[in-house]
């Protein structure tokens, strides 16, 4: 299934992907795409509609954040080998953790803000995993059974901030905007194996990231049995997995980053696909 | 005022402490003490109650977190210079900032678990912050006007995994319980000036911290403000702002570190007291 919220900022309504590729309105079975929604039992749920029979949503309308009130935000760095080298910094050992507050989510098609002052405003495309059941030291082996689903998520970064400002990471990764997740949720049964994603990144419409999930140094079962034994993950939880080669910060010869009237168009297979423009705070 | 939430865990009711020090129940005016009861206004109406007309709350009941739906749970780190020192690390140039993950907020006096193979569990008191208005890109003369008031927090953590394990810090500060705060909310007109603040610990009895919020590195105002300049500060969003020195990984001719058993007790002038045993993970 693809579960998805449409309407203005703060008046989305939860919504599904018919077949036929149609936007339908899950307002009358459900309240909203919410923690609550996507234990197995409520996805099961609404797996049995007969999506034929509800109502259409006509047009185009903006996406919202595919899960709302998700309440922990978690990140993993350097994931991709040829990132990490890019990066000039070694493969880690372990999964590297950091946070992106809460308040910097949004949809995956609403402008980025450049923040003032701002040099170094880079691109990442990463695969997310949303969680669906409470994990607290799960193992490997079962770590994927608390995963609802998946989407793209782009973790927008500023660079100086995120590793010159004294380099616990947090700084660079949260401001407002900087967290567009979407358009969908696409349930774990509909992806398959998370592991063979194809995953790629354009800015104005040059590509510059193109990888896959198959290159992931820790694999999402891997890293959610990791951070389950460092924190309790809960349900509506959004773990972003690390990004490929292609980032501003690896450009050759000297990297670089975007500034306003950029546009980022970005894509995972069977996730669908983002497009940001950035802007310059008003 | 001192607010705060009393009752079993999941089943608080709001309450306020009258004249006489007594718990009144303030459920009939307020549903709970959550982020939108946090504003100016809010406040000022749970302020214009009579509080002998509310209901006495009898014997002692549990204390829970003074605010629910807390969103962000925001850290500074090094924000005494003596602890700057005892931890073998520079004075800090800027604020260092890591995130606490939320799923380990606990009332004030919960026992404190102690995760497996953990060798290196720590104690902090520390000055809380709740935000009660949304602060974005404010100036530190503007700061004060966005917190509703203030709390004590045992910043509990894992040294091993803060530091040796790739070194985001975040790894180490989240773990489920390692986030106790109260007992009360105590709002910014009753507590005066947070800058001049006592605060102490003790670990079975013996004091090992004992500090006061006047020699912080970056006061209250600078950190909200500079925060505000990183992420959104979002009503009930909580700052625990760093610890002065006598933390485990201080302690001379060398660091130790708490086991199962022990019990620590914490306050801060004004704003109460805390007491966890700290218990093996079952």
């Amino acid at each position: 299934m693809k579960l998805c919220r449409v309407g203005p900022s703060g008046q989305e309504i939860p919504a599904i992907v018919d077949n036929a590729g149609k936007l339908r309105d899950l307002s009358s079975h459900l309240s909203d795409i919410e923690p609550s929604a996507l234990n197995k039992k409520s996805l099961e749920k609404i797996s049995a509609l007969d999506l034929e029979s509800l109502p259409l949503i006509e047009g185009s309308p903006r996406y919202g954040v595919p899960v709302s009130g998700t309440r922990q935000f978690v990140a993993i760095g350097l994931n991709y080998a040829d990132h990490a080298a890019e990066s000039n910094l070694p493969i880690p050992a372990e999964p590297v953790v950091f946070n992106k507050w809460v308040s910097c989510i949004q949809g995956p098609n609403d402008p980025v803000t450049i923040p003032r002052n701002s040099t170094k405003t880079d691109w990442e495309v990463e695969l997310g995993v949303v969680i669906g059941e409470q994990a607290s030291y799960v193992s490997k082996e079962n770590a994927l059974d608390h995963v609802a689903g998946y989407c793209v998520i782009n973790d927008v970064s500023e660079r100086h901030w995120q590793t010159e400002r004294g380099d616990t990471w947090d700084k660079g990764k949260g401001f407002p905007t900087f967290g567009p997740i979407g358009p969908w949720l696409v349930t774990a049964d509909e992806v398959g194996d998370p592991q063979n994603l194809t995953m790629w990144l354009d800015v104005n419409g040059k590509r510059l990231q193109n990888g896959s999930t198959n290159t992931m140094i820790f694999n999402v079962a891997e890293i959610v049995s990791y951070l389950s034994g460092l924190m309790t993950l809960l349900p509506g939880d959004i773990i972003t997995t690390g990004t490929p080669p292609g980032v501003g910060l690896g450009q050759k010869p000297e990297p670089w980053y975007l500034k306003a009237g950029d546009v980022v168009t970005l894509g995972i297979e069977r996730l669908g696909e983002q497009r940001q423009e950035f802007v310059a705070w008003k």
